[in-house]
């Protein structure tokens, strides 16, 4: 779809949720396209996102957005609107590793993600090179003397540049818990482990050593607690006897990529719902 | 949901439709636990599945269900209700090999599977143990001399047990045309390759002889043209050179079940929609 | 291969190893049917097996085997020769849960696995019913009361029966050290998570509970440290955030199922090397 | 291992081979690192790599691979010896799509793979800008009005270049028969299904029309029966009825340039003996 909406919404469940949204909807000739709904009975919360065509709207977009309030607040909702298409602005993060950047560029040329690379920032300048080739600015900022000015470095980058993503592209710094609060649910870490096995440092070399037959990768939301945010997606792949701690690294770069990118495909496509600790995700 | 409702239901697409649909549920407070909807936008068609929680209906449940009558004609759909809880008479017909019949029989004692199995039909006495120890009606039906005469026979039971699905597990003779037809989308087949690849016989002979690197299993519904009925499900498994054809055959094994064990699951469930040569499933 | 022998062998690393076995069983025209091997060269460590048909053998097995002595012993290995064929005298030690047993009864009906069953062994005696289908000997040993007794008493069992292998199928109690010591190498469990994640008792409600995307179940030889031991195989799979904890459960079982079998599988087959803290499994 | 040799062998079965060619090694103190065998008692054939370290051997490295002619030819073998380090001199064709290109690229420079890249030679110019950013000339050979002529041109390129191995890396050419031959076993193609399922074109839109629930690709030698060569690796990925055929395309590079990369590896690491329809592969 090129034209339209996309609402995410999570409230307290109840009878008729659907029917009252969709109403919304048809009443004003918005076509539902694509509905996912989740009734978490447990818990008693209701989520949705729901794809909707406006190309027939019988009434401006701002106002079929705005007049949704009344209903929305009627459930004590919380909602988003996202106008189609769109470009989500994004800073990929980076050290010296490339696999991960690679893919997102590669993707993003290809019209994969919606998304528009406002610049790659590394505490190294390894990556400099494949950022000019990709015609993406390069921010090399030093962090090895003063880490706390890095950040407030990058913050500021990110602040000028109007960024709505944070990629962390194997970016090998722990995040600072203001940074971590201020980009809540907009910042994004590929761990290169099968969370929550193997947090923290060198998870390969401890995957080896615990003798897993698995190795996996976690993309998940950063939070103030190391590698504990909510988890997108993982991925694994099987390792043997006979590889070396340098063969899990090189067969794990493919599981990195791979659900770092589906995990950037569902958050920009606005299918993940943050529910506590937990992501619902909405695959596509 | 122990009880309720489940709504399949397919038509041609208009704006609107979830909508109408949620709307008359909720006007008798019946709530939906579980929408999934598909719109094929490229040949206009829209198909949708609800989970209906009926505890708290306004109006008896068949009066609900008629009344559905008025909107559901209105749309040109196609539509089930199934009524929750409730047990899918389903007839095993099996020859020799008893992994699928044995994952059956275990996934209905463990209640994961909603069925009754009301007979096991086999051409061969082969399971007639199995059957006993699990306490269904055994049925030898010899097809050497007049496969025509033994088809009528099968047919005549299913008739009898008021048999409402039909698994072919692992039976090893081609379903006649007129049952196709007589139990179109209500018989199973486990297929036991990577359909459409290997079609008919020894098809793990076939993937040895060209010398694939992963071998799978196909469950799909039987149609008069072999093993070209709608997919329901596909598994495969990782092969390599040293493999002989007795190790495809025991590999594949897993898959054959797993495949159709899925395949029957999404059916009793009612979570697939027939559209032409194509199953829409809906998994959970 | 039906008459023959599997030798698995380890020693400090040095130049000619494989020559020197090999030569040894060349020249009494015992023929090597399949050769794995593994050099650890972080360790400086040797390991193989070897499959080994002797139906020419020039002098008699035992004579070979002895034989091997001085080689062996010249190498500073360890190994094992294994008469083939033969079937590994095995008790299964259950709680209530079944589908483990089930499989494993399966695999070894159909042939696949060359155990014997020498029993099984029950805390409860919910599956008492399909060991006396399968004609399996079932022991109901109470453990409320007194657990110190109750091991006593399986052990007691485990020596009369001459038990080779012993395999936890989802037996829901923690071995004693001084079994996890006696039966080291011998004695299989299988876990239902992705060791090291979710450790100790319900593993699907913590993965459920920190929502992760992968479930998985890990067959491991049983140590003293709980779950820590040497890992044979895992198996993952998908999971939605729609899946209550009971789903884990359900999907979890065809994990724990197919990493057990396999990993017994390889256990039979001699094609596991304990090394420390690690398995080094040749899979077939 | 830095410095070495890699030995590939295939001969008719017989007692005593491992045992011979260790033997040869050990005579002057090469070490054997790695040794993969594969006895194929149906066909009667036994297939060998070794991985040897040369670096304490006792004779001249030309006279050690001259001196194993008298064994080779006493075992009817075929036979080949690869001189570690070395980088395969490789070609590799495109279209337009870029997807292979960029992960060959990408793992080339990264040294995953030891090759060097002489040219990428395409019948469109899209991917000119990437050869000129990786450092790799670019030849662009016009292939609508002559393709005749084009060939020709392309197996100019490729002997001027002294060639070892032919990537087609989505080059949408049937190559001519000649080629075929002349470059028999030196190269490989990507074929965007599970073969031998959907072989010739579009093969995506057949898996759409299909209904399939896995789609797949797959990495083979060429030969002159189109998509009939031996197949060396495959994958696949679960697709639903929602995907569109753009999305069978977009999840299908993912499995493309995967069984690619894996299929390259495997071939310039010596992991593959070709018999006859089907490849041997030794995996790493």
């Amino acid at each position: 779809m090129n034209h339209g909406l996309i609402l995410k919404l999570s409230c307290p469940d109840k009878p008729g949720l659907v029917a009252k949204i969709a109403h919304y909807a048809s009443e004003f000739d918005a076509n539902l396209v694509e509905l996912n709904q989740f009734t978490d009975r447990e818990r008693g919360k209701f989520f949705a996102r729901l794809e909707i065509d406006t190309s027939k709207l019988q009434v401006p977009l701002e106002d079929f957005k705005a007049g949704f309030d009344v209903l929305g607040k009627s459930l004590s909702a919380s909602w988003h609107f996202r106008e189609l298409p769109y470009k989500m602005r994004t800073a990929v993060l980076v050290t010296s590793t490339d696999h991960c950047l690679n893919e997102i560029l590669w993707r993003t040329k290809l019209g994969e993600m919606p998304i528009e690379i406002t610049s790659i920032i590394g505490n190294r300048d390894t990556c400099q090179k494949i950022a000019e080739n990709a015609g993406v600015p390069f921010h090399h900022i030093e962090m090895k003397e003063d880490k706390a000015a890095g950040f407030q470095e990058i913050d500021g980058l990110l602040e000028a540049q109007d960024v709505q993503l944070v990629v962390l592209a194997r970016f090998m710094q722990i995040m600072p818990d203001w940074m971590c609060e201020k980009y809540h649910g907009r910042m994004i870490n590929i761990h290169h482990s099968f969370l929550p096995a193997f947090i923290g440092a060198n998870p390969y070399r401890q995957a080896y050593e615990r003798g897993v037959k698995l190795i996996g990768a976690t993309c998940h939301y950063v939070t103030a607690e190391l590698d504990a945010g909510p988890i997108i997606e993982q991925e694994v792949d099987r390792v043997y006897h006979h590889h070396a701690v340098s063969d899990l690294v090189r067969l794990g770069r493919d599981c990195e990529r791979s659900a770092l990118a589906r995990g950037i495909r569902y958050h920009v496509h606005d299918r993940i719902i943050i529910d506590e600790q937990r992501a619902i995700v909405f695959p596509d």
